[in-house]
């Protein structure tokens, strides 16, 4: 029986998975949305019913990986050759790991081409950009090429890769399934095949505010990546980790790239978090494409890197392969002003105000001793007024301010005191007053007196074969 | 939390039933249908998500009521006092019925408006139509008046009553769910509810190439219909009757009318059945409008409007209080030339040919006998001859040829020997000839040797409380 409208429609009706072919249909219908084969109305009709609970006919893992091909199939494939591992990384909020593991990995004799989205409020080509000359589109063959001799390259989507990703992407945003679960894990994996490398590592983010708030969610999303592809037969595994608190200390596209490159460059920053969550993706890296045995031997391998230089070079290979400037990165090292000054830097301080709360609860002889600590940055609070700095974008037609951001100058757990900085603002936006981005910015922090438990950077791993170990 | 798409999105995601509110909200929004709001996307994805089975998340019965509530109030309302008892006759396909139970009824005191949509291939106001005069479009306060003062009206539907329901099916078309009994179900009671009788009767039609093609099919569907009518707080019924064989011996506009008016005037036609399911349907509206205390008493009743001349006197009222020729009646009751005469009128006869299967198993010195009998007549072959001849739309744009149609000679289990006229057909269609009229005709008819069994007209009646007696 020939695919079409009716035939989904019917079989969706009556509870029934789609086969391969009938998946090939409908997503390759999705990209013309011609009304006399498969309508706006019908793609979306078929799309609900994807995105119900499994037991209500949603979505099966088997469809998952059916989709993922599909997506992948519906246009042009990067053709990487096959006699060298290749490895892609695929980073769910944010990416600023990528810029160091992607050197690191590619130092130790991997291909990781990278092939990055926006995103929306700005990816890790948004922050590259602000590396004077450096391309991020090109042609495809010259992406090969770049990879081919570096090992790494990192660019935006080529135009004619997944021209059925962006019409299902829209028709879940019209019916508020963005973050469905096995959708997306179609969207992410369909995305990586067409990358062309043999294997993935999936850096899952779990976090307030997002799909994956909760960590059994984020575990599921991991579940659902590595499983979708294995049934396209790529190696792939996946880390849940945690987006309760910032990685690293900067947020802004030349911020953070001074951050990476200082990490790149055997400087130890303020926090570790963002280089040991680095170093343990690169080992996993290592490790999938057969570099070391164990992923000890990996992380020991990383550090390796970049303590002999080697990732350094690596890095500025590709900036200079893509056209960038070399000179920039090596001032952006050095001591000076920023090359992207901003008109306002503004210093946020502990008011006491915000330890009153604590205050009230103590004893009335005793004051703020050291023992007072921060126990949360909010990640959500800081986007928001990254978005007001500039920094983020609000609405996809926005632009980044490249120098724009937030420096943290403390960390979570670390005692405060009134008067303590605890982190400054960079920003050109005139229309926000001192005040408000201070008091927008202190609403990030939360203060409680005693001990403070460490928290989890890394909740769970994804092997191969899809067992997870709760970390 | 205030109502939208959304919130109803994220709700039939997550499995869960609309509330009134919530269900009113979305049938009121697809009459508008705008995209800010709730677009066409939107709007077929949550119909989908409805239209699934209801352990999948589909709408159930509650759901089904309030449906119904919302599309009813979705416009207008016909306001009947409600000092009277007044029942609502609902027919499946085709409402031959309808122009025998509406007078019968009426004469026994009861009002019996009906609003018919024209349906598809034709209705029961098409055949009215062929009454010069007739109007079947007028001001609902005109209905209401000829109802009160007669008792009885038949007429088109209004343009301000039930607006969501051309959009809901609109949608439903494009999804291929027309057939979705909750969908339906919650349709039909809508109508009715906005049609504002007391007490509705419906008369659910069973055959081959409708989706109640199986009688199961079709319990389930009177069910919903009667458990939607009682959360609407309205006194209801159902049968499930066949549509395995033709109601009687006409079809076609003027044919129908002749033959009901013979019904309506004492006379016995060629065959019982469109008498007997009318009388059976009259004697159920009589006991649900409390006229009588037994279905019997009610058959008596009705056999006495017809005996007594009453039900005649009642469809002559009506007649002329929407407009139409008394004396067109009048004549279409005497022998003579019918007032809408056909260019082609083809005896359909019985050919060798069609009886050889029974032949060539017989005993070679046997021949054709007595014994050989009609096993089958396929209304759904019949319809599709009465489009080619005019009788019935093929698109929702064709003209009704009122004089055109057909006219069964041979009813189910009858004896038939070759050379026996099966049919006669009536057409103005000069596009396909005798022979091929002829052939496609003998298509419906099927003959086997032997004893026939009764085939059953009624299968089913479901009383107020959602009963099923089988029949």
């Amino acid at each position: 029986m020939p695919v079409s409208a009716s035939l989904l429609l019917q079989k969706r009706q009556r509870g029934e998975e789609f086969s391969a072919s009938e998946m090939r249909w409908f997503v390759d219908s999705c990209v013309e949305m011609r009304p006399e084969v498969l309508g706006p109305e019908q793609a979306s009709a078929l799309l609900m019913a994807m995105s119900l609970s499994e037991s209500n006919g949603g979505l099966t893992t088997q469809e998952t990986v059916y989709m993922a091909q599909a997506i992948a199939d519906s246009g042009a494939k990067v053709q990487l050759p096959d006699d060298e591992p290749s490895v892609s990384l695929y980073s769910g909020v944010g990416d600023k790991t990528s810029l160091i593991v992607v050197p690191v990995c590619a130092s130790c004799g991997i291909k990781v081409p990278k092939i990055s989205d926006r995103g929306f409020i700005g990816g890790i080509v948004d922050k590259l950009e602000c590396i004077p000359g450096f391309r991020v589109k090109m042609p495809e063959q010259d992406f090969i090429q770049i990879v081919e001799e570096v090992n790494a390259a990192i660019v935006a989507p080529f135009p004619d890769i997944v021209p059925a990703d962006e019409p299902l992407r829209r028709i879940r945003e019209l019916l508020y399934i963005s973050e469905n679960l096995p959708l997306m894990a179609a969207s992410v994996v369909g995305k990586k095949l067409a990358g062309g490398t043999s294997s993935f590592l999936f850096d899952v983010k779990t976090g307030s505010g997002t799909a994956l708030a909760d960590v059994n969610a984020a575990v599921s999303f991991a579940q659902k990546l590595v499983a979708a592809a294995r049934g396209t037969e790529r190696s792939a595994s996946a880390f849940v980790t945690s987006m309760h608190q910032p990685l690293g200390y900067a947020i802004g596209s030349y911020l953070e790239l001074v951050e990476c490159l200082q990490i790149l460059n055997g400087q130890h920053t303020r926090t570790g978090n963002l280089r040991d969550i680095s170093f343990l993706l690169s080992a996993q890296v290592l490790l999938q494409a057969g570099k070391c045995s164990t992923l000890e031997e990996g992380y020991n391998m990383a550090v390796e890197s970049i303590t002999s230089g080697r990732a350094m070079e690596s890095f500025r290979k590709m900036v200079e392969a893509q056209g960038g400037d070399l000179e920039f990165i090596a001032k952006a090292l050095e001591p000076g002003p920023s090359p992207y000054t901003v008109e306002r830097r503004i210093e946020v301080r502990v008011e006491p105000g915000d330890l009153e709360h604590i205050e009230s609860e103590l004893p009335v002889d005793s004051t703020i001793d050291d023992a007072t600590r921060i126990v949360g940055i909010d990640t959500i609070v800081l986007g928001e007024l990254s978005k007001k700095l500039g920094a983020f974008r609000s609405v996809a037609s926005d632009n980044i301010d490249f120098g724009s951001g937030i420096e943290l100058q403390r960390s979570l757990s670390e005692a405060v005191h009134p008067g303590d900085i605890l982190c400054t603002l960079y920003t050109n936006n005139a229309r926000t007053s001192d005040a408000d981005l201070c008091k927008a910015a202190r609403k990030a922090f939360s203060f409680e007196r005693g001990p403070v438990s460490a928290q989890p950077l890394i909740f769970a791993f994804i092997d191969g074969e899809g067992g997870v170990t709760n970390l």
